[in-house]
């Protein structure tokens, strides 16, 4: 069938799915969701030429009529020489083999390196639907992957995308996450940095959490670049906090993850390969993993934590990554802030004045480092952590932020206190006497996302008293900060209604 | 956050979507796919005051500005109140507990009455996404559903929709499909009416066959209508052969088939409820369900058919529906015509002049209607197939059939001969004497497609000569008729590339 361009103003996010009339649909005996095939036959360029696109139907007549393809402005940036009236040729497609290799894991059966390399150019290409890869992701999830299929997946994932050379040794630590407040990249890049290890953080916005390390760190300098930018930086620094998004990284893994997330599934057998094939795009080989361990977090009890290590570790040796993984606590908060400026707040302070503390950032943070310096060849086993906290006492860790921040075009004379916060405040106190029984992370998220956070830098949360601290009635324990006194509102309705995050317990557990 | 409602003036098939620009989507914390609360302050009718819209976003500033939120036709048809510029209130919607539960059948359990309600109503609503429904029927497929899950599903999808009652006692025939030609609604329907049973008998269009019912039986009449056209019809006739697309019966169901179809799912979980709800949707009471065994069908062996109708005959009988089933031999095509025009030939031929056969089509219909007449006391056990013969021989069931043409808008004058075929055609002969082992259906099927079925009714195939035949070189063996030069080409292509369905053996089975 032989159709005219019809470029539809709209931007859709979506750079598969062309429009046709319900007439013409029905000639061609195709409904909304089946894949077409497209010819261009006045396209020069291989990739212009043909393409597999995803239906959607008119049934208004309104936009496309009968004879018309209906084509977004995602098209028509992906394929510029595009021009409405440019007749196309269209066929039914059948699905792509990559569809029987998705069945196929389906019906419980281990895919071979070469179906999976297949599964991962068709997720890029677009030639697997969203309802294709749901599926997928849902298949993945009940019957599993083993550590081969783990392996291949990472490697193909990887290279869908650029792939960055930063030299032969190059360092970098990840989190599972869970844990709020985590800021902790923020200390442990320069501490490694300061020593000259090559460590480019690259890392993720906030996607259920008040604050990713991106989100922290565009508190004090940019953090989206693109790849030439990124090899200058690290060049110069053998380090970077950035952004991953702008970067063309594994995009199948984004893909995937785009559709993992709102069904609330990750899968081990796909969150492995995630991790891993971001680091094998930046050229990893050494790294930490930290698996925050407990309540709220991925991993539940640290025997789950302990299981997933050793499979982790394995898949990244597969790829040649030599990985350390480090069970953390995840019962509170690490420091006392949650919020992207709070944090950067927090982080930048500790990197001025060690005796600032806080004593939980310090200690995650330099164990994490010293990982790296003994993996680095920097500190002897078991001397890393002293290393690292010599080097974030001396000032070193704070003069290569400082370097780093300027490098990605922040003001490296930023001090703590010139972070904007709020305006909005509100103090809790504590209404008796007691001590600190715990703290409820659910909460704090909850409540610091009811301020604004992630996408308002200056909201957060502050919690002043933690577990096993003993208080007086009236102490100050937990503090919030928005920039509209609405959100101030609803944050205080969800410490009300909860209770608050700070469980403050007497001495008797049971009255009998 | 409030916005300004703008109409995009564009049908998408989907009337959940609405687009919100970038920068709002990220002030909402919400990214493409996401749900949201919508709020419609000045409407008073509270179906359009308060609903779920799957977020779409609008990268490029075109259509969508800050502060706008855009509404695509298919809500505003919903919603008429609607207008440019009304004022909404939005903000992000939880998952509904809907979402908890395909979780939990992701996970394996088994989901109560209650929790599949839940599932069947927002489906319904739109408040689960297609992706969402992507892994419930993936989990479906691999996790299954027990006979009480099947049970409430059904009752569930029936009651999402109109329910008809045309009295007490309702008869009705399914297929479970997979076999070409298989025209036996055209016969069994008037027969069965003919004697006063209720038959009010609704169908779908070819999906992936090359005629389905209401294909066919259109080409004799029309056989879209909406509730109170069929009320008449079935008030008059006792019978009707319609299409079931205009009726708004168990919309949860063909929205589940709506994501069923591109992903080749069809699990038994969700099979047996989807023909079990359109059955309860018309008032069903009797039911015969033909099951064809073999290649190319769903249930390549006898014993997984038996085993399918068990489980169909128990999920009928908890749903209130006495139902049989008929395993039925699908090794080739039933009668000689395939295609939308043959297939009403080849029917109204049979119902004019039962020595006109075909044999296969004689037998298939009479033994499906003799069950429903012995279900129907007209006939005692045993005796239903010699009752249809006589009715189909003596003249009642085509003066039935008349009628119900009549009745349905079309011309009961129309003779078979007066039926438009082609005007393209192409005839294939015998190359060698032999004797024919077998028809292949999966060819028939793609050349009957090639040619232009079902969407063109007056294309199709012919088949002269079936399993069993002795035959000359040169014997006229196959037809094909197209309305398009260039389908009869690819037709043909097909025949030859593939030796054509008539397999052709001779004597001698090996040489040795």
């Amino acid at each position: 069938m032989k159709l005219k361009v019809k470029t539809i103003n709209f931007e859709t996010g979506n750079t598969k799915d062309v429009v046709l009339n319900i007439k013409d649909a029905l000639k061609l005996g195709q409904k909304a969701g089946d894949r077409i095939n497209i010819k261009n036959l006045e396209s020069k360029n291989i990739e212009e030429k043909y393409w597999i696109a995803i239906l959607q139907i008119d049934y208004s007549n309104s936009i496309v009529k009968p004879g018309e393809i209906g084509v977004f402005l995602d098209i028509i940036k992906e394929k510029p020489s595009l021009k409405d009236n440019m007749v196309l040729s269209v066929k039914s497609a059948d699905p792509p083999d990559s569809f029987k290799f998705i069945q196929k894991k389906i019906r419980g059966s281990k895919l071979t390196t070469e179906e999976i390399n297949n599964i991962v150019s068709d997720t890029v290409s677009g030639s697997l639907s969203k309802i294709d890869l749901a599926a997928f992701i849902t298949a993945v999830f009940i019957n599993g992957m083993d550590h081969e299929e783990m392996t291949s997946l990472a490697n193909a994932e990887s290279r869908s995308g650029e792939i960055f050379n930063f030299g032969p040794d190059v360092y970098d630590k990840h989190s599972t996450g869970g844990v709020p407040g985590n800021k902790v990249s923020l200390i442990i890049v320069p501490i490694v940095a300061a020593t000259g290890l090559t460590i480019p953080k690259s890392s993720t916005r906030a996607i259920t959490s008040p604050s990713g390390t991106a989100d922290s760190m565009e508190v004090l300098a940019p953090v989206a670049f693109e790849a030439d930018a990124l090899k200058t930086i690290v060049s110069t620094e053998n380090a970077c906090i950035i952004w991953g998004g702008a970067l063309n990284t594994s995009p199948a893994d984004n893909i995937l993850i785009e559709i993992e997330r709102p069904l609330h599934m990750d899968p081990i057998g796909l969150m492995i390969p995630s991790i891993i094939t971001k680091k094998l795009s930046l050229g990893v080989k050494k790294l930490v993993l930290d698996i925050p361990v407990g309540e709220g977090t991925k991993f539940t009890t640290p025997h789950d934590g302990k299981q997933f290590a050793y499979v982790f570790k394995e898949i990244a040796r597969n790829v040649g990554i030599k990985a350390e993984c480090a069970l953390t606590l995840a019962h509170q908060p690490i420091g006392h802030a949650v919020g992207p400026g709070l944090e950067a707040k927090e982080a930048l302070t500790l990197l001025m004045d060690y005796s600032a503390g806080p004593n939980s950032l310090i200690e995650k943070s330099t164990d994490i480092a010293g990982i790296l310096l003994e993996m680095g060849g920097k500190a002897q086993k078991g001397m890393g952590q002293k290393l690292a906290k010599e080097i974030l006492r001396s000032g070193k860790a704070y003069e290569k932020m400082r370097s780093i921040i300027k490098a990605q075009g922040g003001n490296p004379e930023l001090k703590p206190e010139e972070i904007k916060l709020g305006p909005y405040k509100k103090e809790f106190f504590a209404t008796k006497p007691g001590h600190i029984t715990g703290v409820n992370n659910a909460i704090i998220n909850q409540i610091a996302k009811a301020t604004g956070c992630p996408h308002s830098k200056q909201s957060g949360v502050e919690i002043f008293k933690k577990q096993g601290a003993r208080i007086k009635e009236g102490d100050l324990i937990f503090k919030i900060y928005s920039e509209s006194q609405s959100k101030i509102k609803r944050a205080e309705n969800i410490y009300n209604s909860t209770g608050g995050p700070i469980i403050l317990g007497g001495m008797m557990i049971e009255r009998i």
